[in-house]
C-alpha cells in the first residue's frame, strides 16, 4: 500500500508507525482508576497521566458491551455499525434473537481495514460472544480467552495460546478471564510484535467490586503490570472503557428493580407490550440481566407519546425516549429499537417481570450499567497528543483517532 | 394547650403522642446504609425498612449541612428560612460573612413551636455552628458534641452533659463526634424522654470514607446500635440526611477542581467577578473547602446570560443559572445568593482560585458534596405510613411531616 492513511466509515486515520494497542476495560468507570491510583495501586498509571494524555469520554447508549466495543472498532456510533445490544427483537418473526452473529453489522472495522492495508492485527477478548464481531473480515489473529483452548490457524490465525501465555484456560466467571487478556497481549508484543492489537477485557470484577476496594484495586494492580510491559516495549497505548459501573440497589441492599413488564401488563393487559432487555445474554450470574436500559414494543394503535409520559413519571426513570428522539439522541438503528426507549437512573435497574428474573446467582450487592450514569468512560494515552482540541466532546470511540492521529 | 395541631411555615402538624426521634445523618448518601444492610452490619436497620418505612428524598441545593438542617427544623426550603449556605456575601459591606448567626433565620423552627406547644424537645449536634440556628427561640435541652463540656443550664437547657454521657468530649475531627450525639440521644431518651428529639452528626466519616468500605461500614454499625436502643424505648424514629457524598476525584485521584475565580479573572481581569464558596467554613481540614456549588456576583454591566451560557460550557458543569433561575429551581432567597449559581458534576468541585486552597489536609482521596449529584438522600421510617402517598415528590425536609402526621 502506498497510501499512508485509511478512511473507515468516513474518518480518516493514519497508519501506525509504531506498535499500538487500544485497550476496552470492560466497566471501568473513571473511579476505578482514581481510588487505585490515589493509593499507590497503579504506578505505571500514574506516570502515564502526567506524561501522557488523561481525558474523559463518553460511551455509547446502551451502555452495554457489544454496542461499544463495535463503536471502537469501528469509530462509529452503533446508527452506523448496527449493533445496538445483546438482543434484538425480530418483529418479523416474533422472536428474540442474539445480535452475537456478523450478520446483523452493517459497517467495516478499522481492524479488518488495517489488516487489509498490510497492518499485522491481533484481537484477544474475554469472552468468545465478542470474538466473532470484532474478527468480522478481519486477517490476522483474534481469539478469546474464554475458548484459548481451541484455537485454530484456519479460524484464529494462531495455534497454541495455551503454550505461547503459559496459562490454563480461565473461568468465564473470574478476574483471569482479564488477566488472561492481557498475558496474552503481552506475550503476542514478545513475539510478533503486531502493527495494532486490541485487548477486550470482561467486567466480572467490576459487577462485585466497587471503585477503591480490595477486590477492586487487585484487579488494577494486576492491569497496570500488563500496561508498564507494553509501555516499556515501546507501544503507544490508548486505555478506554465500554462503559461504567454503578451499584444499583435500594437501601435494604437488594437490587432496585422497576419491574417493567409487569408494569405494561398492569397498565395495558398481560403481554400486550413486549419490553427488551439488551443487557441479556448467557452470561448473567453476576448481573441477573439487570442493567439500566430497556427498549418497548407497544401494540399497535398505543398513543406512543401518551405512553413515554406516563412510563417517564415513574420513579427511577431517568428518561424515557420514543423511537425517534432515542435514535437521535443516542446514535441507534431506528430499526432495531422498540417505540419506547427507558433508561434508569443511577441506583435503579429495569427488569422485566420479577418470575423471569433469578437473582439467585448475585453474592454481592448489584453493580450494574446500561444507563446515562455509566456514560463517563477513561480514555487515556501514554502520549501527549499535540494538537488536538481538549475541549471537544470525547467519545470512547475516538480511541484509535487519537492514537494514530495524534499520538504516533 | 388544648389544641392537638400546629401550624408552622404554612404546614400543619400534629403534636407527638409517642417520643418522636429525627436523626439527620450528615452526608448520608443512601449506598451507606444499602451497602452495610446487605452485608450485614446494620441488623436494626434491616428490621426497619423491612416493618417500617423506607423512601428515598431529595435534600436542598446547596447539598450542604445548614441550609438542609434549617430546613429540616423548619419544614421549608431556604427560600422561607433564608440559610442558604455557611458563607453569606454581604452586598451592603463588601465583605464574606458567616450564616450562623440566628439573625440571618427568617423563618421559626418546628422545634420551637413545639416547646412552646409544651412537649418537651431536646436537640444534639455533632459541631457547634448548627446549635445556635438550630436551638433559636426553642425552651428545652440543646448543645453540642463539640462543647459538651461547657453546657450551662441557662444557655444549653442542661448541666453536665459529659457526666451524663459517661464519655470525654470528641475531637472535631473525628466518628466519635457523631457517636456521642448518639449515646446522649440514648441517654436522654433513658433518663427525661423527651417528646421530641434531634440529633444532627457530622459527615467526617463520609467525607474519608466510601459506602462500604471498613470505615463507612464501622460507622454504621455504631449508629445501628444505638438507634436499636431508641427504637426498644418506643420511640418513632426518622432518619434522613442533610446531602449525600461523592468522590470528587480525576483519574490520577487529585481533586478535579475547575478554580472558578482564577476562570473569571482571566476573562473579566483579576478581581471582577467574585466567586463564593458556600461550603466553607471554619473546619475544611476534610474536604478543603471544594464543593459541588458555587455563586458569583458579577461586575456591573455583565451580561449575565452571556456569561451564565459561557460557564456552562466549561467541562464539568452540570448546571448554570441566573439568580432569579436558582432561586426558582432551589427555592433559595434571591437576595442571598449571586448573579449566577453553578453546580458542578459529580465527579467535579469548584474552587476560588488554586493559590487560596489548601489542599495539604487531605489525607484521603477528595468526597465531598453541594451538588445536584448528592441530592438523593434517605427517609426512612421505623413504623408504616397508613395514607401515605408514596408516589409523590419527597424532600428531606418532609421528616417532621412523615414523624407526625403519618407515623404516631
Amino acid at each position: 500500500m502506498a497510501s499512508t492513511e485509511l478512511n473507515v466509515n468516513a474518518r480518516r486515520y493514519k497508519l501506525p508507525a509504531q506498535p499500538t494497542v487500544v485497550v476496552c476495560v470492560d466497566g471501568c468507570e473513571p473511579d476505578y482508576l482514581a481510588q487505585a491510583v490515589a493509593t499507590g495501586h497503579m504506578p505505571w498509571l500514574k506516570r502515564a497521566l502526567a506524561q501522557g494524555s488523561g481525558l474523559i469520554a463518553e460511551c455509547v447508549v446502551p451502555s452495554f458491551t457489544n454496542p461499544n466495543n463495535l463503536s471502537i472498532v469501528t469509530g462509529a456510533p452503533p446508527s452506523v455499525h448496527g449493533i445496538c445490544g445483546n438482543y434484538l427483537f425480530d418483529t418479523a418473526s416474533g422472536t428474540e434473537v442474539m445480535m452475537n452473529d456478523p450478520k446483523w453489522l452493517r459497517a467495516p472495522t478499522l481492524l479488518a481495514a488495517l489488516a487489509e492495508a498490510g497492518k499485522s492485527v491481533a484481537v484477544v477478548t474475554a469472552k468468545d460472544k465478542l470474538r466473532r464481531l470484532l474478527g468480522h473480515g478481519m486477517k490476522g489473529i483474534c481469539f478469546s480467552s474464554e475458548k484459548s483452548d481451541q484455537v485454530t490457524l484456519e479460524e484464529n490465525g494462531i495455534e497454541d495460546v495455551l503454550g505461547l501465555v503459559g496459562k490454563p484456560v480461565p473461568s468465564v466467571y473470574s478476574a483471569d478471564l482479564s488477566e488472561f487478556v492481557f498475558a496474552a497481549g503481552v506475550k503476542l508484543m514478545q513475539t510478533r510484535r503486531p502493527d495494532v492489537m486490541y485487548l477486550s477485557t470482561t467486567d466480572y470484577v467490576q459487577h462485585k467490586h466497587a471503585p477503591g476496594t480490595e477486590g477492586a484495586n487487585a484487579f488494577y494492580t494486576m492491569m497496570d503490570g500488563y500496561l508498564a510491559q507494553l509501555d516499556a516495549m515501546g507501544c503507544v497505548i490508548v486505555l478506554t472503557a465500554d462503559h461504567g459501573m454503578n451499584a444499583k440497589v435500594a437501601m435494604d441492599g437488594t437490587p432496585d428493580v422497576i419491574y417493567l413488564q409487569d408494569w405494561f401488563d398492569a397498565w395495558l393487559g398481560a403481554a400486550q407490550a413486549r419490553v427488551i432487555l439488551p443487557i441479556t445474554d448467557p452470561y448473567v450470574v453476576h448481573h441477573g440481566a439487570l442493567g439500566s436500559f430497556a427498549t418497548v414494543y407497544l401494540p399497535s394503535g398505543t398513543d406512543v407519546e401518551a405512553a413515554r409520559s406516563r412510563l417517564q413519571q415513574l420513579k427511577g426513570m431517568e428518561a424515557v425516549l420514543t423511537r425517534a428522539q432515542a435514535a437521535e439522541r443516542f446514535e441507534l438503528p431506528a430499526d432495531r429499537i422498540g417505540d419506547l426507549v427507558a433508561v434508569s437512573e443511577r441506583f435503579t435497574v429495569i427488569g422485566t417481570s420479577a418470575s423471569r428474573h433469578d437473582l439467585s446467582g448475585l453474592d454481592a450487592p448489584l453493580r450494574s450499567h446500561g444507563g446515562l450514569s455509566e456514560q463517563r468512560v477513561p480514555l487515556i494515552v501514554n502520549r501527549p497528543l499535540p494538537g488536538l482540541d481538549t475541549t471537544r466532546r470525547f467519545r470512547n470511540f475516538d480511541a484509535f483517532e487519537l492514537a494514530l492521529n495524534y499520538a504516533q
